[in-house]
């Protein structure tokens, strides 16, 4: 059996030139980046403005082995799969981190015979977007600490700055440091810490931002500290977003690849799913919705996280309406979440499936509250059985959501056509999109309705420390905005060991922070890790090149 | 007056292919990014493997008052006007680094109507390659501290480590710095230090990397840290190379871009002139002299630090040789030189013109001993008077060196014509390369070639650390490497507060690092300050950019 790489290597690419001309995109509106990436520009947007826009698929999936359910690969084979029935298609997605990448994880372009390739270069450098993401928050930083250094006019105080450094690698030794040692002119001791660049509140800005401009104001409004006397000190009171804005100038163009069938694929931006909303950049969507009659797109983790977010933050803000959502599952994952310990899901198990099935009628239901329909895509395995598979396909029909196999890791498009058909019935039904909280309510009410309608909670208690920033973000305003409930994803609940459909507990919110120019509240239900470490054997010492600059060890 | 962003953003620019296949560059060998710049593949390479190479002409200058006295626009002048006078030619530039734009200096890509475009580009992230570096150096690092928080198998003490993470940007307030604090699953508690970019060994290797296998060999190379038990360890002690190597495939790759009249440049690395060789890329050297009948390159600072380092350690182990030196000066710098203060320069003084050439006539003496022939270029402003330029003039002649006027700040490859004539008569003089001091001498005994053939010292001394760092690289076979010595540019000594052409004094070494990796011994005379800071009010303030992407403030 091939790897993702080599499966990645065999294919022969078309020219990225090609994918655009398919898409009647100008020559003058495409910015090549070697031989099959491109950045879009501006021209396209404004030729395209008025034109009516595609179909909304979102594709998100249930709470998470911690190997994945293959919501990519199920996002990059069903974008294959439509062009296999005659439909006119386009893929938008988030492009992935470097850092995991010399970890455990390897790539994160899709599996088997439905990837967006080309597969390393995406997984490494790819258009340099996320090296801007990082330059221009580290010149934020620099910017900060150098304030302090010259005078520190507006009277920062060094115990309450909000922003940290980042780098896109897995460091875990810079996630609690000391900086400014060494004396008078080395600048200003602090405690500090760096976090991964997708965690960067710059990143979530990115992929909300709708222009250039609203990016830089977005980027003005950053809230980077207190002063000594309590007042919120924010980017702009720096200068700063001028010179962040010129550095991300050409990331914010999305970029157009393709699966290894063709397909195109725009790849935008990669906001966490946790401590951010975790999709692509709203320009991203906006510019597939002009460009195809579907446009399918992706939210990180599963709904509770991920779909959450992307129809209560993302659609919320930028207009836009999800015409069907595909949940993935695997048997597997349902087993799992039955209570199978990881190494024995591949097993016949169907107690264990019935007992865990429920987690993904909770996810049914919940995406249902949106009023949006939803399809199950049941992402197959070699093993598994047809008695779990028409048990699961039962299962969804009687609790109202269409069901469909998946095979497009094994076949490709070939192996979503039956999904692709369902997706495009579904999403000629009336779709009657809402966001599941009044953006009117207050933080406390937005935490609570999602506690309760889409983690199944019994209600919400708060920290005193999660009192005090409550009050504090307040005053700044942060009641107008939604929130962003970062927990784990392995649950429902705020409890990982929680698996199945949990009843019978509460969430606990033990701080908030103010995301001011990303424009949304994160509320922390647990601790998470902005700064990943590698693990004893990391996949760096795997990768190679050779003499003709052909990498291996990239799985 | 226009601002040299306002010039280069009036430039009507070539498209890349059309620079390129005047160059006889076929399509498959040359990859764009965007449409005015392009990096050139190893077809490239291969097809012209056997192709007799061009003049090599190298641009340095004496040693530069702190605004520098103009090389890389001499440089980019000359190569338009041996277009002038019908030669063909091409230009070899480092890249700029992206920290210090945000700081006092503004752009670094020529200046007036000498520059090379797209300017902004150039400045800011241009093809992704310090990026690279960045990602490479920042991963060694992580896996080195990973290392030791996954069981320290190799015994590394973290008091020894010698590698330090690094951003391409002014920060600092990470020179010294306490990493791996918060407990057990946060890493080993040590110091550390981040530099900038450009002075990590992963760009001085880049630079002097043949292709893309000795690129990875030299990476495993780099001597990481020393074990409890003081035996080196090297990073291929840590299976890093092949993944940093995966990581610089593309970079390693030069870029293609144009100055302002459409001549041919290829920007490629660059590394510090005072811890590293200061030079661009062997690659893209050779590549530039299989190009053109002329390469015209350049070296960092004055010909004290760059061209030394150009012609002892990147010509003796690329195997060039250079047919003629271009020595830039100004009339300014030379009465800078004789004592006046730096705001007063502009000011006729022959009585210090006279004290201070004596600082042209140590660095025309110095390159003399190299066997190649030398043209000083006085890089002309507007208020310089004639009887200064006469007496520069004669004082050229009497002194051996050729003498041109370059008034291509103001005038573009027309303000070069009689440089470029002169550029070309002297490379048909017979050159006689070689480096200064032999590879066979001992570590001590090439320092002191250096301190007294090119500095003028009496003689050096060593520092107890010096000694101690000595022993130890020598025990490792630093003896056979070239050394790179970092001291200021501002004095031919070790004491920047001594100009013109300092006597009777000895220069002082404290220390000793081995670049192992890159293939060299660096002798530090003075502190070298590897993280550069902001200033008061940073140029970062002042940048900006508009609804059309369009920069202002990069000066």
């Amino acid at each position: 059996m091939l790897t993702d790489i080599e499966i990645a290597q065999q294919a022969k690419l078309l020219p990225i030139a090609q994918i655009a001309s398919e898409l009647d995109i100008r020559e003058e509106e495409l910015e090549p980046y070697g031989r099959f990436k491109a950045k879009l520009n501006d021209a396209l947007y404004n030729r395209l403005a008025d034109k009516k826009d595609g179909k909304l698929i979102l594709v998100t999936a249930i709470n998470p082995t911690p190997a994945g359910e293959g919501k990519t690969t199920t996002t990059a084979g069903l974008g294959e799969a439509m062009k296999k029935i005659g439909k006119n298609a386009i893929i938008a997605l988030r492009e992935p981190s470097l850092g995991p990448v010399f970890g455990i994880k390897g790539g994160a372009a899709g599996g088997g015979y439905a990837q967006v390739v080309p597969m390393e270069d995406i997984n490494l450098h790819f258009t340099g977007d996320f090296h801007a993401i990082t330059s221009a928050n580290n010149l934020l930083c620099a910017m900060l600490d150098n304030h302090m250094q010259q005078g520190n006019a507006l009277g920062i105080d060094p115990r309450r700055i909000l922003i940290k450094r980042c780098l896109d690698m897995n460091d875990r030794a810079l996630r609690n440091i000391v900086i400014g040692l060494g004396g008078k002119m080395s600048g200003i001791p602090r405690e500090d810490s760096f976090c991964i660049t997708v965690a960067t509140e710059i990143m979530a800005i990115f992929c909300l931002a709708s222009d250039l401009m609203d990016l830089k104001e977005r980027l003005g409004r950053i809230l980077v500290a207190y002063t000594y006397a309590g007042a919120p000190v924010y980017a702009c009171d720096l200068k700063a977003q001028g010179a962040m804005a010129a550095l991300l100038k050409d990331a914010i163009n999305p970029n157009l690849v393709q699966t290894l069938e063709g397909t195109p694929v725009i790849m935008h931006g990669g906001p966490f799913a946790n401590i951010a909303h975790g999709c692509n950049s709203v320009r991203a969507t906006r510019l597939a919705l002009k460009l195809a009659d579907y446009c399918i797109t992706e939210a990180g983790f599963g709904s509770d996280l991920g779909a959450e977010k992307f129809m209560d933050i993302k659609c919320r803000l930028a207009g836009l309406k999800p015409n069907a959502i595909v949940l993935v599952a695997t048997a597997r994952a349902l087993k799992y979440n039955g209570g199978v310990p990881k190494d024995k899901t591949a097993l016949e198990n169907p107690d264990a499936l019935k007992k865990g099935i429920v987690n993904l009628g909770a996810h049914i239901s919940n995406m249902e509250k949106y009023g949006v329909p939803v399809i199950v895509a049941i992402n197959r395995f070699p093993n598994d059985s047809e008695a779990e598979l028409n048990y699961i396909e039962n299962y969804c029909r009687e609790n109202g959501a269409d069901f469909a196999l998946s095979e497009v890791f094994a076949k490709g498009g070939e192996g979503g056509v039956d999904l692709a058909r369902k997706v495009c019935e579904a999403a000629e039904k009336p779709a009657h999109f809402q966001p599941i909280y009044s953006i009117d309510s207050t933080i406390k009410q937005k935490i609570e309705c999602i506690a309760k309608e889409i983690y199944g909670a019994d209600g919400v208690d708060y920290t005193g420390q999660a009192e005090k920033a409550m009050r504090d973000i307040e005053a700044l305003g942060g009641n107008e905005l939604p929130v962003c409930i970062a927990k784990t994803q392995y649950s429902l609940s705020d409890n990982a060991a929680l698996l199945g459909r949990p009843t019978g507990f509460r969430i606990t919110i033990r701080d908030l922070r103010l995301s001011n120019g990303a424009g949304f509240v994160v509320a922390y239900a647990g601790d998470i890790l902005t700064m990943p470490g590698l693990p004893k054997v990391p996949s760096a010492e795997k990768i190679d090149v050779d003499a003709q600059g052909k990498i291996s060890g990239l799985f």
